[in-house]
């Protein structure tokens, strides 16, 4: 089973590395697809964010990271997938993974989305979370994996030394 | 009983056809009610959206479709109406929907709001979605009456031509 | 319109009178149909619930009161009612009425489900909390109207002379 | 990847073959798992759940119906298996299974469970619903496969015959 | 400030333990309360309840161990106390949990209800969930301090010598 | 016990107000703290916010107001408090506490979350439906202290004068 794991990544906190362990545990192949989302604001360009998840993920030779634009149901057949692969935290989670399942399905019936519970010691955590405490200079060690942690602290530099984040 | 059915209607979906049907079998006259909210960015004008509707309920008798400005409480009592109808599709929905009632019942403690869940099928489609789904070139038939989609088509066709949605 | 309000009413609360009061404001004729369930235990029999309804809707002309057993579609039938009327409370509500909603129009595609938002006054009302009050020697007289509170003081007292609720 | 799909079903609906059909297409080998709780009123016995699942998934080769006492981990386990699949239809099916998933992987670490969407034109459906529409003369065809319909009608006439459900 | 955290504690979690240290960092005096509903079937005696809190409580000095029937608010005013402490694990639990404020602040204005957040690594634990658990020989040790530990070992001994839980 | 009550205030709302009161009730002294956020486009400034809600509390001697920027846990750190509180209305509160909870927690693992939920009356209200009502010329009375009231009349008068919201 090839499986697609898309999202913003921006930046890959703890929770996504849990999913993405358990989902390789799961699938024969797993694509962590990195939306490149024109409209959306994001700290780290696409690049940065594919170069930090092939860091986070250089010892699992199942998981290949990518990124995309556009559809994610056009994204999955192009990589031959039929599996879509979210981590659920919380309620709102729940509804708007609902949703875009129940769209993807739409889309292309064939295309089959499974959620896997985050482990409760992530619950709490988000990319949001991260940067927000990161940008107050608050503790984040334990939020994100080493890679990205060397990014962030990169980034807060360069935007200390020019202007805000 | 005149209902009136407020909404962004930017642009309607299938689902707002779905709460329209079952409305005008409630309701003795149902006024549509556009939005015209200057802060949001729309992707259709007031009028576009004003003749999109009415387009799709032509043959619908006892519908008429209005657009309006600032509190829905004073749009409802000009128009002679005591009935608010918003449709229902899921929790998050609800939270919102309720928090409106209440606060409509607070500004004219005569006004009922009256939501229908929207038909299982429906469930999963917002504006928002069938926008997306429009801009990267997916298929949207099912989610759009016809006026929509020709609507939406040539709005793609002039972008595509000029600068980005 | 005739509109049908189903529920246990085990006993009526001031939140169903609430419900009543609206939806008799929207309906020509509204039916109030207490469910006769023999699976369920219930603390006042079909015939003191609906005695009491009767009771609490004396002065309005245009509300009627029924019992009923079985399935709800086939009653709103015979009534030659094509309209449910429910209040909504909360979150648990919303799920239950929503799955009821879609349940019966799936056995009956003309029925539409119409839901009310509770006054925020009575959001914490229930049947249950008022029994539970009322057992413990609580105040329960802004909870129900003096209909029920009369019941209820009967029935406690014959309680205590004979065996516990 | 063999994977467990467990549950009551008592009765399987349409929701559940739902769920069998879609997972079917991501593990190598389902193992439908009947739980035989002592505590829990059923309509039906054991075998007869586990007779009916086996008629509905005649033509699914990978699949296999089995019954199950205990804890679904233990079981899981001696079947080979590190993989749960669990339908999700709403708020309050979600607060559950997570639950349920949380605690699962508390007691076995390796265990991951995978939660499906329910297809959107059978969130409604619960066995429950079925039993009830069912107990009362509705009309339950499309909620159930044929298997379970002949089993309900036969189960009704009995009881009909003898005492209640 | 004297604090009630009220609760059924059949048996306490490390769950309840987690609230119990929270809440008694807050309260000058923290009374644990046992319900002792006649009603609710229970695993063990409000004598037994009562008996395991003690001793899991025994070095925390301001914390003092109560059993109470009926309504919550004539207990807390018997005790001199106007804030009721819960724990909120989920939704559901919120639900509850704010239906229950809601309805004491009717019966006795003075009382407040503070809701603590449960750590997220016991989000999954109930009481339910541990005697399920331990009911069919899964390992419960991390879900309930020691004093309990041994007193469900004991129950299920006894129980396997004489009738089921 | 201090307890700090953080907010962006922009206004105070009626349901504020109801949350300053009833914590006043429980900590010996509580700081009022209006977040002082960069990024977020508020109506009132901070000095115009601090101002409203000294006027509000002008007679709660144990209320002091203070305004904070980055993140709370160091804020509350500097105060001498141990413990946050937060005003619950509705299931979206629930989760955005909830996460904001685990996520303080985490990086003071002293600093407790105490929820209080609002009165009923005002489960409705937030400050952005009050900005929005008044920005129609609804009727806003009720919904706001007379401190907001006089502020946001005078806005309005400026807004009026100058450009728009």
């Amino acid at each position: 089973m090839i499986a697609v794991y898309p999202g913003s990544f921006d930046p890959a906190t703890m929770g996504h590395v849990d999913i993405i362990e358990r989902a390789s545990k799961i699938a024969d192949k797993l694509i962590v697809a990195v939306l490149a989302n024109p409209d959306k604001n994001s700290l780290f360009t696409v690049e940065e964010r594919v170069a930090q998840l092939k860091e986070i993920t250089a010892d699992m030779p199942m998981v290949e990271v990518w990124h995309f634009e556009g559809l994610l149901v056009n994204f999955a057949k192009e990589m031959g997938s039929k599996v879509i692969i979210r981590g659920l935290r919380a309620m709102t989670d729940f509804e708007y993974e609902f949703q875009m399942a129940l769209t993807n399905r739409e889309l292309n019936s064939d295309l089959e989305t499974l959620l896997i519970p985050t482990s409760s010691k992530f619950l709490f955590l988000s990319s949001s979370v991260v940067k927000q405490v990161a940008m107050f200079g608050g503790d984040y060690d334990k939020m994100v994996p080493p890679a990205v942690r060397r990014s962030l602290e990169r980034k807060l530099r360069q935007n200390q030394e020019g202007s805000n984040i």
